[in-house]
């Protein structure tokens, strides 16, 4: 059995590339400042960000490949343009391919989308292209909230975002519903943002009837499905007022949640409510919580732990830590079995 | 032992009291048209919405009392100005005083607050003070997000929000924080502006010092504290990242959730987790979710069946079901008191 961890972000990329959004950044807000210069980053520089981060970790914790994507706080969609937005997207998606050559046994790279505040999302079809016949990425972040909190976009199951759905069928990937940073004080990042996106994006599925349209789209929410397992109930219940059919054919056909939640009763609780062919590994590492937990003597995000404690059959973990994994990500799939795996 | 739900709102008050909201936002979008006229509401009316629902149902689950206020949904800060959140805010408190007027054995009143996109707190003093001096309530729902979905009002953490606090501490009544319905399309109103709110809320009075500030202030997060209890792990350990102090101390010494949560293994979480002390009974009934859940065959949001089938010792139900409530509202207990209970 493999265990592929499907959230992983690379927020230990060598300090060029963050020196190159910061004058990215500059040049927006003073046009009179120079232009960001590309500095070259070494595959040196790459190794040792990786080595000593997400590869010595996954290697620490046994897991053997990771779905890596760009950091997903620094996409900052509300940032600048959709020019800026593109420049940026496609320097951290190039980054991620170069990892990916330098350990195509470790990582399997999904993009970063040009998304900007105010622009159609057909604008993101050239660069998810590019990543995934060119760069042989195996899915995509797709941002529901490219503002960054102000959440002036339309819901997720709006015709708005169809071509892109249709361009997703095509190219046979998933995408990841995942917001970025915010610019809205009103909530923390990680602690808020990410999970209130998570819960939205359920609940608009919910009201909507996006996978009619789409029946061979695949979504994953992170963060264990935001707050819905917990509100399990309160979902069905709702779906019902709706007047909607049941969750498991309206949304769960379509809809995967992964294991990013950082204690045992919470991964015990997604296991109890969610069918396992739903749930995917995940531990979002190097993440959003980097700490010991004070309780276990382990890394938070260490979230096979978790898994592992749980009494559920092999089979079960192999569907869990990588057959679910194959079955959302079927460019994944077919590079596994072209190495025999 | 009594059972007192902490979470019950007047999602079924009497035609007349709708239809002078109807006039009321009528003559908001065409001041051409009418003002609104307050038909009258007679005892009758009011003894039948109410005994047909909410008394009813509490006699049926076996609640002894219900913490009852305007329904949330309808307080919809983000609609008409200061004067008119303050007239329909007076309206639903002295609705909700007459209820509990005819039937002060079953009903303790909390009052919404004329809240206002842009408006000051401070505006809502009066008629917290006028709802606790004159009407005998008890507590008071708060809205984080008058803007109803935008966000554009100061985190609950800031100074903004001060001299309310004062107030309320002055007063000794607690809050609920309690959004209402939403005007942006992005976000179901109690399928994902409600939980987010809570949840929200919560990683605010993490990043926040305010209970240094205000140690006595008792805040209660509804629907079982939004994602929070589900992700225990994570909000533990990004106290640790914000190095700041242990939840326990930072916030759980002023923060409490109810059990309107509606399933059993969200509820077993909620137990798991949370200290009992923290954890007020409550079903929002009649509320979000109406419907009987086909697993059960019991309602979705007959809470009570969920913790009774807990297995917790009887000190801990009687901590649940009644002395949380009455510690963190002391104007309740006085009530009781008074009435030899």
């Amino acid at each position: 059995m493999m265990i592929i961890d499907c959230h992983g972000h690379y927020t230990t990329a060598p300090q060029p590339h963050n020196e190159f959004r910061q004058q990215q950044l500059a040049h927006i807000d003073d046009p009179s400042l120079p232009a960001p210069v590309a500095a070259a980053i070494s595959d040196d520089q790459i190794r040792e960000s990786i080595e000593t981060n997400q590869l010595r970790l996954q290697q620490e914790r046994g897991a053997d490949l990771t779905i890596f994507s760009p950091r997903a706080s620094a996409m900052a969609h509300h940032l600048g343009d959709a020019k800026v937005s593109e420049e940026w997207s496609r320097r951290c998606n190039d980054l991620i391919a170069r990892v990916c050559e330098l350990y195509p046994q470790n990582f399997a790279g999904v993009c970063q989308l040009p998304q900007s505040t105010g622009v159609s999302i057909t604008n993101s079809i050239a660069e998810l292209e590019r990543c995934v016949n060119e760069l042989g990425f195996i899915g995509c972040n797709l941002n529901p909230d490219p503002s960054g909190g102000h959440w002036n976009s339309k819901p997720l199951t709006h015709r708005d975002w169809y071509p892109f759905y249709e361009k997703m069928v095509e190219l046979d990937i998933p995408a990841m519903i995942h917001v970025s940073a915010t610019c809205n004080e009103n909530f923390h990042s990680t602690g808020a943002h990410y999970i209130n996106a998570d819960t939205t994006a359920f609940m608009q599925f919910i009201q909507g009837d996006l996978f009619a349209d789409f029946p061979d789209l695949r979504l994953i929410i992170p963060h264990g499905g935001g707050a819905v397992p917990y509100h399990w109930g309160r979902y069905r219940g709702l779906a019902d007022m709706l007047k909607q059919p049941p969750l498991a054919t309206h949304v769960m056909k379509n809809v995967y949640f992964d294991t990013c939640v950082y204690h045992q009763p919470g991964i015990d609780l997604l296991f109890e409510v969610i069918n396992i062919e739903n749930i995917l590994f995940g531990s979002e590492m190097v993440g959003a919580v980097r700490g010991i937990d004070p309780e276990t003597g382990h890394y938070f995000d260490d979230t096979r732990r978790y898994v592992e404690s749980l009494n559920i059959s092999a089979a079960d973990k192999h569907k869990v830590f990588e057959l679910n994994a194959r079955h959302v990500y079927p460019r994944l799939d077919q590079a596994l079995r072209a190495r025999g795996l």
